[in-house]
């Protein structure tokens, strides 16, 4: 299961609330474990996942008829559907079905519900959650959905969801590392894929497509792709060009696709030929900064102390006037998950927390030198979740 | 240029409208040029584009500091842009700096209004356009922003823009063709692909991939990627498995990627072996549907006249008991863009519309067959923007 349902719990008890609704893709997917295609790919199909705290009722996934096939394939741990639309899928008389279509028939033959409100108000009514305070995460749900839906359950108190939701995905479940241990080492080969094409005269979009194709046959799909050379390399979200690669370019990586819906975004550098000395010099800095984070990330550690850390680190090995906004990210079904860390964050690292941590450094004229890893905060430190070092490659 | 001005200016004269807010990533891109990656790939990043009526003050592109780069990179026609938020790209004091990097460092000095409300509001206020009224897209823009907007503008009359741009984005300019052309006819190599690759044994996952490989070959993204063999194409949304091939079964493919920001979404079908005669005779009777579309759609044709023409075709041609909610959708920037082929639409076709035309028929049991093409309405008919036919291919 993706969904921390102890997490879940302690928060809805501390928040007073009776339920959550789950309405982006992230959180529907997190929550009931249905990925509903359509709202994946496009910004306004509905699909929703109600989730009661103990107690209150059993969860209830809402998808469009249309989408039914995705629950009945898929076999999420969440059985409850509504459905809403009209949608026809025919069946052949004569033929012995599986069960994934006995399934797909029977989820169809459930009542139309209407329209993706409806079926959220019968939910939400059929466990008598009607008078209580629920969470409805704004960020999903169609501005005009969510007001009628308020206006359907006049007596319900409805606050925002999408915080408490980045709340709880913070601390990742065994099948969320394994996933964001996939993504993060599938990014790797494809860095090396790309990096097995680099030489002088092969431009950015050739090593991208080195990077995607590795991408996709080892089943994941390209999502973050910022591959530049030479002084395009210090644009932080450099697209591939067909600039050609020079003896001496440096070579930045800030990339990672989706696998099994799970994020990846690692950053390594590498530099046509030897290094100069400023490259290694800088180089060396960020990935003492790294270094640094390893040593002082645990639980109870605070976010902030872990960026001033980060920072003086970097200044001290090599960088002196190193400035930057953050040092990392959390990481997961978004490329950025709480937490956050930054010198105003007042948040406070947990076991369980999966981060990309970062020391990116960008200058016009020069480069842009970036290293990122992911890692897991465990009971005393972290655990990377990569398989190669930050090292500055020669190619 | 992306932007339909003409249309844009029309519209905006009907509803009274002094300027239009793009937020949601297709709309900025649309209105701006400006592809701004983050908000693309996650929900939540902001950047807007303003873009008054004429006579009210110039466009206005609002952009996060550490998105900039973007900006100087692509170059969008849109120049003035206003930014917000902290975010350090250096420079070297030695190097001369090229035209782009020069452009950024310019962008960066501009003052930080803070965050992309603040930004907003700014360039609003400096076209005068406080008292007046504004669509603004409401799916891109984050619930809690749009509420301070409103706070921030009192005396502006805020209205739902989502609609507005559909409408706008319904009549695809020459640049909007070509690049729908470019990921129709991608996505059509894809399929070639997969093709190649399919014999008994071979798995859903390996035409999955051939498929993938090549779409990211050809310079696209995967996006859509519904691929189902024997049983399993009759699941509407059919997600690549390891199900091995087998004689006689059928391929459905119900596919697109991503082309310059474009979306693909067109269908086929394959058999391994022959076809029986109830695939070969639903297959034509849905191809029929098709090609009768091709006679009565034109500018000026209603749309929902259009839906009757195919439905009452494919049923005379071999699918008595054909049923379903729509033949077809606009397609562009969104997977389903204006008009929609359905009963209930009241929409009328006009020239220069590009729809991705389509008649699905799903029987559990038995099969998923599905032919889709993407078509541009012309001055007095369709022209089609595949180059392969809808044919069974036999493989």
């Amino acid at each position: 299961m993706l969904l921390n349902q102890a997490r879940a719990w302690q928060r809805m008890e501390q928040d007073g609330l009776a339920a959550l609704v789950a309405t982006a893709p992230e959180n529907v997917t997190y929550t009931s474990g249905y990925w509903a295609m359509s709202q994946w790919i496009r910004r306004g199909p509905q699909a929703y996942a109600l989730y009661p705290a103990p107690g209150r009722g059993g969860p209830c996934i809402v998808a469009s008829t249309g989408a039914l096939d995705l629950v009945a394939d898929q076999d999420p741990w969440v059985k409850e559907v509504r459905r809403y639309g009209f949608f026809v899928v025919e069946t052949d008389p004569g033929a012995v079905l599986e069960p994934r279509d006995r399934r797909l028939q029977e989820l169809c033959q459930a009542p139309d519900d209407g329209d993706a409100v409806g079926a959220l108000v019968r939910a939400i009514r059929d466990r008598g959650l009607e008078g209580a305070r629920i969470a409805v995460d704004e960020i999903g749900i169609l501005p005009a959905y969510l007001e009628r839906l308020r206006q359907a359950l006049p007596t319900t108190t409805c606050v925002p969801g999408w915080d408490v939701f980045r709340h709880v995905r913070a601390v990742k479940t065994a099948e969320e590392v394994e996933r964001l241990r996939g993504a993060a080492q599938i990014a790797e080969r494809a860095i090396a894929a790309a990096l097995a094409v680099a030489r002088e005269g092969a431009t950015e979009r050739e090593l991208a497509l080195a990077f995607n194709e590795t991408t996709v046959r080892e089943g994941a799909l390209p999502v973050l792709g910022c591959i530049g050379t030479g002084p395009r390399s210090a644009l932080p979200n450099c697209q591939p060009t067909d600039r050609k690669l020079q003896r001496g370019d440096v070579i930045r990586f800030d990339v990672g696709g989706r696998f099994r819906h799970y994020r990846a975004d690692i950053a390594r550098n590498a530099v046509l030929g030897e290094p100069g000395a400023k490259v290694a010099r800088y180089h060396r800095a960020l990935c003492a900064g790294l270094e640094r984070a390893w040593e002082v990330m645990r639980p109870g550690a605070k976010t902030a102390d872990v960026y001033q850390a980060v920072m003086e680190t970097v200044r001290r090995e090599g960088l002196p006037h190193y400035r930057r906004n953050h040092v990392g990210h959390g990481i997961g079904l978004d490329g950025y998950d709480v937490p956050n860390l930054t010198p105003e964050s007042r948040e406070v690292l947990e076991e369980g927390m999966v981060l990309s941590v970062e020391t990116p450094y960008y200058e016009l004229g020069f480069a842009g030198l970036q290293v990122e890893d992911t890692v897991r905060v465990t009971r005393d430190g972290v655990e990377s979740l990569m398989s190669t070092t930050t090292a500055l490659r020669v190619v």
